[in-house]
């Protein structure tokens, strides 16, 4: 099993985690996207995923892409320490949490976005910055409300062992504290996160952490 | 069972596909995302939904966000005409395919995102109808090249019955449309778009066919 990935890919720091919780050995196989125009657009990547986007998984001959589909993937295929839970409402619950990152925050904030706002629009640094932090603010304020008030939250997202929606919580909230937004206002998430970032499996995939990081 | 859902929201159409698939009989409940400053940000639905988006499912004291979440928790609770396959490497592929649009095409496009264009950052008309073109094409052009060479596409994205990817295609093609995109580009998506609206159950959840559209 390999994965593509990137140090600081939000989406790809997921992956590394639902990898870890589980025990999984899969290569990891580094694609840089700032060097040299960004090697996902190469012909060898470009032929593995024409979206050109990471994580890529490789298992088995299929090239999977799309970070949440392949942490189903990987629990529904390595059913050690499971990372969804084991009833629909549940499960409905712990993949909301974890679009609401994956669809509605992070995508709007990702890089290539970001760089079409100042390559093509013109947008300054400093209007730049206020959008990421519009997007995290949003979505992050939206999640607090809900993750404090219901009662399925415990340690963790959801209940008190880690979950899908925690892989996506820890990475945000790292991209969140690089972009200097002010995580104060969402005690209960970072208070979550905090007990993740304790856990070996959640540091050891942390974008400092990796062989291709600098 | 309660949809929240407003007509020309592709996130809605899509669950609405599925509702309809399935035979599910549900109360839509539109919420007008743009009269009065928009309904979704009134109290009544801001205590349903923090996230103040559209689709919302309430059943059985469950109110549940996110259309691919939700579709997936119609899927396990009513098991006909079933929307995932069978097998755990189809629903990765199928998945994978609901998310390259529901994570990196639609949210970018999204109604708050363009109003953020505008409003914050003055961009004009033109240029934003050229950012919406960009990631719709962006995004179709990966999925065109992944649909037409995997084996596993049949008359529809995965297969020959309709699953979660189509329920997404059809109303990211359909908003693609009203906002002028060529979709000459995507010959295979555009036959199984085609093919998915000779349905009944895709032909009534469109926009123009909802009760609150006018």
């Amino acid at each position: 099993m390999k994965l593509y990935t990137y140090f600081r890919s939000s989406a790809a720091y997921r992956v590394r985690i639902a990898l870890n919780l589980k025990g999984i050995d899969a290569e990891l196989v580094p694609v840089h996207l700032l060097k040299d125009g960004g090697e996902q657009f190469g012909p060898a990547y470009d032929a593995l995923n024409p979206q050109h986007l990471v994580p890529l998984l490789e298992h088995d001959g299929m090239a999977l892409g799309q970070s949440l589909a392949i942490i189903e993937y990987l629990d529904e295929t390595h059913p050690q320490q499971p990372l969804l839970p084991p009833d629909a409402r549940g499960r409905a619950r712990v993949r909301a949490l974890s679009q609401a990152i994956a669809c509605d925050i992070h995508p709007i904030d990702n890089l290539r976005v970001l760089k079409y706002l100042s390559d093509k629009l013109d947008v300054s640094l400093d209007q730049k910055g206020a959008w990421y932090r519009h997007w995290v603010a949003l979505g992050l304020e939206a999640l607090e409300r809900q993750v404090s008030r219901d009662r399925e939250t415990g340690s963790f997202c959801h209940g008190d062992t880690p979950t899908m929606a925690d892989c996506c919580l820890v990475p945000q909230l790292y991209n969140a504290r690089r972009f200097d937004c002010d995580l104060a206002p969402y005690p209960t998430l970072t208070a979550i996160a905090s007990r993740c970032e304790a856990l070996p499996a959640f540091d050891a995939a942390s974008p400092d952490k990796q062989p291709d990081a600098r």
